[in-house]
């Protein structure tokens, strides 16, 4: 089979390799419709990710059709069309008893693309497929569920819900990539009153205008500015960070007000100062996470039924072939207007 | 009256300073009876608090009697006998509302021997005194009182209520003065599985083991060790900071568990560094936070029902006059073996 | 001044009274310029809230312009356009401090138009004004703020919070008078999928389905029915009752799934049968409660920025001297097409 | 091997039936080293639970050593000594997804000695072996442990969670049998200022007091009196129901306060009366559940480290061979001052 696969910082190929076979009696095998390629590859080919070795195939956003599974797995069978979620789930362990998947301690966890090979590939094998994947309503396409493989819940989970956010709360979302821009669709749920969003990208700005901001900005003075003359001159009820630098989530904790809560979504790869001579007195409360999955069964059904719409996160599309373009479009994401990509198995 | 009156960095002096009186008719006139001095006392004396300007009484933790009241006090009268709590309420503003008094807008919050003079003198006025004492019953002693003015309901709201610590759980205490000791007397109430104190001086682990501390360790790696040994060794349930510097709350954040709770309770004069490139992934929640004094009441039942016992938390007492003496011991706690001190009115 | 006086079960003046007048100094006076008629007031009306005596002045839903302030009044002044809630809140006793102003023991709660005179009169004395009266913004009209003294902060209190219902949850909503209505409205501010409403009247059910029900139904027969339709054979996540007898609250409790909510709003005069030996395994969670009003501050902002729209709730319009008619045709709501009838002073 | 056989209402035997065999490769085979019996025992006896039929084997509460498991079973194995859990569990259901066990819909729940054959044998079939047993420490007891099995986790979970118990709260528990003993254990995890237990037996209530009752007393009317001495006189916190007939549940409903919770524990076979004419305005919360065992794994860590005590809970010890005396003593667990029986496999 082809598949893309990482060699050391900044060398990858879709090259041919051994087919993905069954290892475990809980495994599946799917062949892949569809996958997309995630900010956090990007960061894996940068060498910013250790735990993830030379050799691997990447990605851990896919849709696909299973072709064999283990003697082990109870719900699935070959033919299902399949939703490959990020993070896989065992099941058993204590942290999956408790709705903790993201946290696995048994096996789980973010693995696929990670530390077993993942999905940009013609086949992949999938971990604990009973727990690890969701059957797909026909309604639902392709391209539409793979928004809910990885940034979906993300942003729902680690955004919306860990900031707690309440019905006329204001929102400030820093970063408008694809992460920033799930976590506007998803925060509507919850029926915020201003949903400032700040990226210095006019093009992401303006994707973030259609998806559902209310305001956007280029910087933290000017969105301090909004806050003041939107009425909330403590601050944002609810502060996401979608970025992953020192800047953004500082700007997070300055412009959230006392009280409040900053949600960090994005993936850093260096310390952050936080100025907790400021803080300390403010009642803040800051979350970090990576996704459970916990609500993408939920997620899933409101796409089946048109109360989420995924419209627009998706900007260019490609045959798993062309794999390698993908990734040097989606590398230079900003100069191409490009928000997610996605490739396609074509028969 | 005579007054402990801040005069710029590094000068204090008790002296003779004109009567407290009547200047709003919310307010209430108080002969102090018992008062202490608080660490966020030395941190003014030493300039960390820029807004208490030179001038002021210090002093925001007392009990005393009532000897006039101001026409709009409905619940208050001359010769109630009340506790005086840090923190000054307004009723009416939002925060106060949602019961956030330590946030209150209305002209409350922290207010007394800060930005108005406070009660270590032989008379204080205190705003919106309907909302900002406690009637104190006949069975609590004035000493016992005074540890409810502030560090029984800190510890309490700020560090054990905001880490969400649950029967069962492991607690990790930084910092074993007057604040983390009423962390670990006040945790007691949610029965955590083990209580690990950490803080350099002998005396105050002493005080810490005979308070509740399960294990009192002199450094963050040795508290590293101990909860492996306990059966953590991804870390503990809830981590309380209870000093104020950067080495504290860094070693909270080092010792947490993936889902666990940083709770910041001390006072910071300095940025720290927060590791996000490791903890983004372990879904952490940092709170810090003023405390409300929203429990005031029910530690107030509890200590009149001895379900809850104070003992040992006050080392030393004074007479009112001898304010500069207290002060000096204080001052200098881990060389005296101080905890808190206590000064009385001597009719 | 002209006011609408309780005489006895049955009978109803609207006659000449002496003018309110101040009776405490934390009292405002208001002269009215919007009121309207709640379901609860036929109650009394019937004979059915005995604690009501005759010669009391009805009405709790009203709009009006200050004309006079106690001496304790701080922040309302004579020429304050404001809202007066259905709820008055000392603002200083312990329920009061908790945010439970429903439940006010210093005087305040349920008292308008109940245990003092109300609102439906040319002047109103409102106690407690400073916290049980809301100013109004310009864009506001006293229509639409009417809907804000009642029936909008209970149905979402009592009804979409105690339900604690969640994006993408099935909500059942049995009876759609205002309450009912007001339910949907405010439910919509957490996307529920699916929203059924039962009520045998047709006309109500067309109402229901303009405010945003996505099914409607004569009969819980019929409720079952669509549930299972919608994918939800076990039963809804989330029943909120919005009538008031037996019938209806056991229609929640029989369409409640396991581990769901039945939140009830309804006024009940008679007691239920509470089917135990079914429910005891399932997992159930049923709440009462009177409105607290505290996020009323908050409903008010997301009416005044169109977050939320009321159009359509008021269906008559009356002058303050057309009250008798308005009563005759809100007592016969049903046969007259009404959901809130609406009574303004015309100068 | 023998087994305790229900023969239909009235009919029971201890008797040879077939050996217990794996069915499913998730199954264990577990050789019971001590069980107990259940109150809903002997309601299946009598014949009120119509979903267990004739022929099946009783019992939900053991501890055993593994004696064979099925291909899918992954961390049990032979010789491991294992707590029984009441709740079967599938891991891989929505429901057990989502921690509620209880509700598993994938074959399990409560279906031990209920749906299939149960514990009170010398070999049982245990399904979902991995997700539905816990292996043992050494250093708890058979006895301790059963008591795992199913009383503390339905109280702690059912009554003292569900109920919000809180420091310094009041606690009415209605009934003093085996699970109002455990709640009334349990629940000192959250240190509730009084613990008022009604019971009409005045052994049982001998037994409250040693467990930790502050009040003991026989009625709801001297329970009302009681908190009304106790400075409580609008009710209770927290009422747990822990009986299962009308009168104890009304009993909680009428002595709880405004905003307080009724956690019903126990198993009801008819309806009860709900009083909402007085509730609807009371802001009361009434809870009903099956355990989930989700804290089966803690309160096991917490006996482990000797946090919580048992002792005394169990009252009658026997050899597996004397079932039939046991249920003897059992039945009349009053008149034998009985609380639970545990029977031993006496090699």
């Amino acid at each position: 089979m082809k598949a893309l696969v990482y060699h050391g910082p900044g060398r990858h190929a879709w090259e041919q390799v051994p087919d993905a076979t069954l290892q475990d009696d809980r495994d599946a095998i799917v062949r892949i419709d569809a996958v997309t390629i995630c900010g956090t590859d990007l960061h894996i080919l940068k060498g910013d990710v250790p735990t993830c070795e030379p050799g691997t195939v990447l990605g851990h956003e896919a849709v696909g059709t299973i072709t064999a599974v283990g003697a082990g797995v109870r719900d699935r069978r070959p033919g299902d069309r399949v939703l490959i979620s990020c993070i896989s789930s065992c099941g058993t362990c204590a942290a999956c008893r408790a709705g903790s998947y993201g946290q696995c301690t048994g096996g789980g966890g973010w693995i696929l693309g990670h530390r077993i090979n993942g999905v940009q590939a013609e086949l992949a094998r999938v971990p604990f497929a009973d727990t690890s994947t969701y059957v797909l309503p026909e309604a639902v396409s392709d391209e539409d569920a793979l928004l809910l493989a990885d940034i979906l819940p993300t942003s729902f989970e680690v955004g919306v819900l860990n900031g707690k956010l309440e019905p006329g709360d204001s929102l400030v979302v820093v970063g408008a990539g694809p992460i920033g821009l799930a976590t506007i669709l998803t925060s509507r749920l919850y029926s915020p009153a201003d949903v400032i969003v700040i990226d210095p990208s006019a093009s992401r700005r303006d994707a973030a205008k259609r998806l559902g901001a209310t305001v956007t900005v280029a910087s933290p003075e000017e969105a301090r500015t909004a806050l003041t003359e939107l009425g909330h001159p403590a601050g944002a009820d609810v502060c996401v960070e979608a970025v992953g630098i020192p800047a953004t989530f500082e700007a997070c904790c300055s412009l959230v007000r006392p009280g409040g809560h900053v949600a960090n979504v994005g993936v850093h790869g260096a310390p952050v100062t936080l100025h907790l001579e400021d803080l300390w007195i403010r009642n803040v409360t800051i979350t970090t996470g990576l996704v459970d999955t916990r609500t993408t069964a939920r997620l899933l059904a409101m796409l089946e039924r048109h109360q989420l719409s995924v419209h627009g996160l998706v900007t260019h599309r490609y045959g798993l072939d062309e794999m390698m373009d993908a990734y040097d479009v989606f590398g230079s994401a900003d100069a191409n207007d490009a928000l997610k990509v996605a490739l396609f198995h074509r028969g």
